[in-house]
């Protein structure tokens, strides 16, 4: 059998590569992606099997740019992942940590570090992404500078772990959609542990969106996802992403979406796929 | 009469600031934050009148940090502003576009030009922050070095606008919201161009949000933002972020927070302030 290939965003080492390995196990093969319009055009153009997106941060917020991608390609969510966000500090083999004077790495992590930087009293240097800043580590070659980044771009870059959680809270994690041009088929139509994602807009007026969720609730259906946007050069205009607990294909959820069609202009399904726990309830 | 002070994160020339002077005009004096916890601090602590922090950017999405600084500070929503994001690019007075090799600038603010700057073959240098990247410019003294950043910015370190829109996606703007000891008192009870934000969270069952929008919908007030997300430290427990239309000591709103609170374990109303439209309607 021949190994899937996965596009992420980011270089080797990045947390989206962590959460390939994590979700996908160690046979994959992993494509690094400048910019996630190339995961997208990866997968789309058949290059890779599947790509692999952040979505959502649990301290940043969600991240708007890739649920607009879904909705400009045709592909399909088939796995969700959610990654604890660990971040280490890693320096030159040898390295003792009262050496660092200097830490490399994107200004989202440096700022959820920031409380033990300080009191190590160790300088923010920003850089493009985590992974790279490993890299630079690594290339640069001194025993001053350290990186924050994933275990995985410890391995990669051959660097040592000097302190294993510098976050400032634990509670930090992303959530990662596995993307494909072929959709998942449901394997045990009584099966619950499904997720399925859903966009659409409505018509602004009040109560539009009451009625919009009355079409899961009048069939019992848990929703685990709300938010609101706005429309990209329609000010004022709202699309909402919702994910709902059932698979699209079963027969509640199949009403509720012809329901909702009934009162949404526009209504994409963008997958159904295994619920993930990131611990296990 | 003395002048407001308003307290922002990050330095001079941050959009944050730009975005101040635009709120309250030029009579303000602004100061100047390391991190969003200080700004709210400032405010606590009175030695600063509001404090102006960003909430959501339409392309980005919501920065949850500033909504858990709320939940956590005693203080109130007094206005919104929505800020049209223009990047430009700035260099020393003199400079020819030719000469430019390099461009400075917050990883996102790259991300968000990075059509225009690959067609035009400028490098990227990842910086911690917009306004700190023109400062940098400034120090630097060549002309092959330039940065992405506010005009304002451009004043405040005497550098020339080489090109005024960088941006790939003119559909860009962040949602500034102004925090204040004293809450804001209704002006004209019948004047309906108010905006309420409170959040809340619910018990985690299917029905459960559908129950708790039920109190604005049989009550005609208008949703213009629903989030859900993750309660920190509590996985699959759910707190939700909501803006109506409306002043919360108007008659019908008041009774649905009373309504909503039968149905909400914790619900905090953060504000009522006047709507602010980008582009008016």
């Amino acid at each position: 059998m021949n190994s899937q290939t996965i596009a992420f965003q980011g270089e080797h080492g990045a947390y989206s590569e962590l959460a390939a390995y994590e979700l996908f196990g160690d046979q994959i093969i992993t494509l690094p992606c400048q910019t996630f319009e190339d995961v997208f055009q990866e997968v789309e153009s058949a290059k890779s099997d599947l790509g692999l997106v952040p979505v959502e941060n649990s301290l940043a917020g969600s991240i708007h740019r890739n649920y607009d991608l879904m909705l400009r390609h045709d592909l399909h969510i088939v796995a969700e992942y959610h990654l604890r966000v660990i971040h280490c500090l890693l320096a030159l083999p040898g390295t003792q940590l009262e050496q660092v004077k200097k830490v490399h790495s994107h200004p989202q992590a440096l700022a959820q570090c920031e409380s033990n930087l300080a009191r190590m009293g160790i300088e923010e240097v920003a850089e493009a992404d985590t992974a790279g800043s490993a890299r630079l580590v690594r290339e640069m070659g001194n025993q001053i500078s350290a990186a924050l980044a994933s275990r995985r771009a410890a391995d990669v870059y051959q660097l040592q772990i000097l302190v294993e959680h510098m976050e400032d809270n634990p509670a930090n994690y992303t959530r990662f959609l596995a993307i494909s041009k072929e959709q998942l088929a449901i394997v045990d139509p009584e099966e619950r542990d499904y997720k399925t994602s859903v966009v659409f807009n409505l018509a602004n007026k009040p109560g539009a969106l009451f009625k919009a969720l009355s079409v899961f609730a009048l069939r019992d259906i848990d929703l685990t996802k709300i938010e609101s946007r706005p429309i990209q050069g329609q000010l004022w205009e709202y699309m909402f992403y919702v994910d709902f607990v059932g698979h699209a294909e079963q027969t509640n959820c199949q009403r509720a979406l012809v329901h909702l069609a009934e009162l949404a202009p526009i209504l994409r399904t963008l997958g159904s796929y295994p619920r993930h726990y990131l611990d296990k309830p």
